[in-house]
């Protein structure tokens, strides 16, 4: 009979009589280079802080151009990174609340969160990954027949906030950062695209000005209220769990009755999306539930 | 003529008149919480250490289920991995090298890299996003007209290796886990597929065995030498950049000559794929580019 | 006229000729090995945390022995202990509150310091130092002729709270700690010094004892009621920063009248001691100052 | 007989009947506390990196002033300083090297050390508390009966170094910056106290003068050849361990024999002291069990 003489095993040939001496040949390799596991640094997030993980897409702006997105908003790329943000809040767990604007978005996770240990790592890069293959997935839902041409990138970073005043105002903050930029790219696009300057003149014709000044560009010359822009360019995506009421209608033949029509409705828990301010109060009154108390 | 009378910013009603108001509240508006931006930590990577983003599937016990992946290895799975992984190196600089198994995969930026400045949270979440985005992008490639059911998602951590020693014992670790595993999967899913044994049955068979003794159980009762298993399973993969000679031939048509054909050979970096051992010193005396001196 | 020839700099012998070439090396020296300050990473903590830096005495079992504390509790070394952290609180900015029990002492820096810009080494390097510095100094003013025989060593580390709730709690943790080991430490030399047990035989005796049955054997055997043990001792020590009147008395005379006495009275800010329960509210409701709102 | 009727713990008066409640709520009041350890987060060194803590004295530019220290080098400082540092190598493990110069000191533990678990706040809290409180220790061994006015306090930090090379190369930037101040500081006296001038024409004097200017100066002015000032002050002052052979003589005297002179000779491993270039190979070659090898 034909035996098996001698095997390879991890770049040592070890013959095989005695048999056993193979085994402890291939444990051994493996535990004698264990030890790098030790090199891994432990990065759990403080305690009783909110952590938040933004997204930013790498190159997006030649990722738009390449992809034809219509200047200065694009509503199907809004849609899809919108439906990728909702798949992530859908898988990952304790995410209460995500914002984005332009090719960035941020999330949320509750400040009493443990999930993966509030490890900063996983935290970061299980969003970032979720965030990433939605984004190609959900593609054909919003951009139809017009192909993705290659796998677009985002980074992510983790960044914590230790009282609800904080985390408001870091939402206050890409909020506003929405505000400046859609005033800035929704006069500059219109003195291109209804002006008929060139990117360079509309460029020079609003260096230096303030935020009115180009809403009285757009409105005496153009007759556009920048306030009647559409929400979702002013003031960004927001994603939030709310209980809805789902109602169904089910048919029921008991045995010597009429069959007869029964309503059921029950709550449950579903992402919602706004487009609202998020900077005064009135936002944070309504959905209580969102943040944590400070007394904890 | 009519006029836009009032704005709303940031939760706040400002009136226009005077109208520099209005700017000066939006500014201030963005600045006064920009100091959100303090909150965010640096993670720069200590210098003159490899840095190894290692990347591991979430739930891919189920996704290979409901993928129907063929056991114990799946080549449409292991080559959408790779093809993944060389997307990453295509895409991000300073990766020398990359190894893979199963739904994990390893990517060594050199020790002297300063890619994104060396900045923890972006080199790993750049990695994971790209392979993310690559895997569904690519998935047709390999997998055909079965559809991806949903999006999957990858976590990813840093490690860092202050020397070549320390390198090579992380990857021969992985390749060593590769071994052992594969070796019991090849054994298991033999038992089930050829020996017609529950998966029950097959784990008590091999539960306490040896490498030795599932080696034996392959040989003696399937006929099957192990060693003449597919490297690409027993091995996994490796990704490296090396220099190729490409060659084209042009014709040349110059005036009042004949047209003649030239052959053009030029040199260039491409990442190539190998599934071979990279726990001896073979490998690396090959190729020896790929570690950088320990002297720096 | 004798002349220097040649000048051994960083191991490397420069002659001298051209003279500028000296000083070209030795800049050129010290700028070659300058890369070696980016090893040095940030640690910045994060912002709107209180930062607590605890000192613990390293094997100060061995010190009290060979320096005979008396046991359960010696006051100079308590009072040197409190004295140390006195001279912490003076010198160093924005602690706000101390708390120390046996040889453990905690210092509050307040939450918006930017104290060092909020550097945890620093921090806790320059706390650890002021305090053994200063715990050899002082040394003398308690222990009188009695000699220090080696100079003892502390260990700090730091830990961040996110709100009040959460330092309040750790000071509680604390003093729950010194309330135990206190109680423990008084039954056990009051079975060793006034009844006569050994000490294996008092730690028999006490072992698996509840808090109860302390305060029980303390008080049916020795006539001991716990609650009127030093509070000093039972609550451990507590500084913070208070105003506090002075008043001095000054003969003025002025030029044609009669010497006159007048009293000034004025205000500062000190270091007061208090040996009082910090886990309830009054405390913090007496000195409303130490806390910052949670509301920032 | 006189019962305790109730007991305050925690700021809760809790009645004694049935008395083991009150075991209950001091036992659950600690527990209640206790979360906050998990807010102090793990600060563990990179594995096979050198660990170099760096002290520095807190304003020692005014400590110097009010100890009238000589300049520009106080030999008894630079010898408190050292005295110091011994203590830290003696009290602390794996410190294989330090080296001093002006007020500050490095200390560098081998890269192999597991000591405090490679805890970063222990190793640099340890060595600077062990640092600060051997510096008021040995003061008077060096100043006398000149006292020590204040408690001074040094900072430290951690520096990881990955390979020999960083590490010879962060030694070697210490030195030369010790060269370059030293030599400063050297023509900076010379011209105030031999020459007569000011502070501040001494200042103007040197002000954009090279080293070899220095050198000039010191040499043709005041007949100083630099290279002939003490090695101490050029070099500073390195510390490591040697092994050095102890002999005594013993008398033995045994029955019925003369008594006999014997010599013993053993060896102990002992700081030395040394005052030398630490930037050229020399030193290394002499002492080769100070670095640890690369191949590690």
């Amino acid at each position: 009979m034909l035996r098996l003489l001698s095997l390879n095993v991890g770049g040592l040939t070890v013959h095989r009589t005695p048999s056993h001496k193979f085994s402890t040949a291939s444990v051994m390799a493996k535990s004698k280079f264990e030890y790098v596991r030790n090199f891994e640094l432990d990065d759990t997030c403080l305690r009783n802080c909110y952590i938040v993980v933004r997204l930013d897409g790498r190159n997006f702006h030649k990722f738009s151009d390449q992809h034809q997105f219509i200047k200065p908003n694009d509503n199907r790329a809004l849609g899809l990174m919108s439906r990728s943000a909702r798949s992530v809040m859908e898988e990952l767990d304790d995410i209460t609340i995500a914002y984005g604007q332009s090719d960035e978005f941020s999330f949320v996770f509750k400040r009493s969160t443990n999930w993966f240990k509030r490890r900063t790592s996983k935290l970061m890069t299980h969003v970032t990954s979720q965030f990433s293959s939605s984004f190609v997935f959900y593609w054909k839902e919003y951009f139809g027949e017009q192909p993705l041409l290659y796998p677009p990138s985002f980074d992510g970073r983790v960044v914590l906030y230790p009282s609800n005043h904080n985390l408001r105002d870091y939402l206050s903050w890409r909020q506003a950062d929405c505000h400046i930029n859609n005033l800035y790219n929704t006069a500059f696009w219109t003195l291109v695209q209804k002006g008929g300057l060139t990117t360079t003149q509309a460029e020079n014709r609003l260096n230096g000005t303030q935020a009115a000044d180009k809403n009285e560009i757009l409105f005496s010359e153009f007759n556009i209220n920048y306030n009647n822009e559409p929400a979702l360019h002013r003031k960004g995506t927001t994603l939030i769990w709310e209980k809805v009421n789902e109602t169904t209608t089910k048919h029921i033949k008991r045995p010597s009755e009429e069959e007869t029509e029964v309503t059921v409705t029950w709550t449950k828990k579903t992402v919602t999306t706004h487009s609202c301010d998020i900077i005064g109060d009135q936002f944070w009154e309504e959905h209580p539930d969102i943040l944590e108390s400070d007394q904890c």
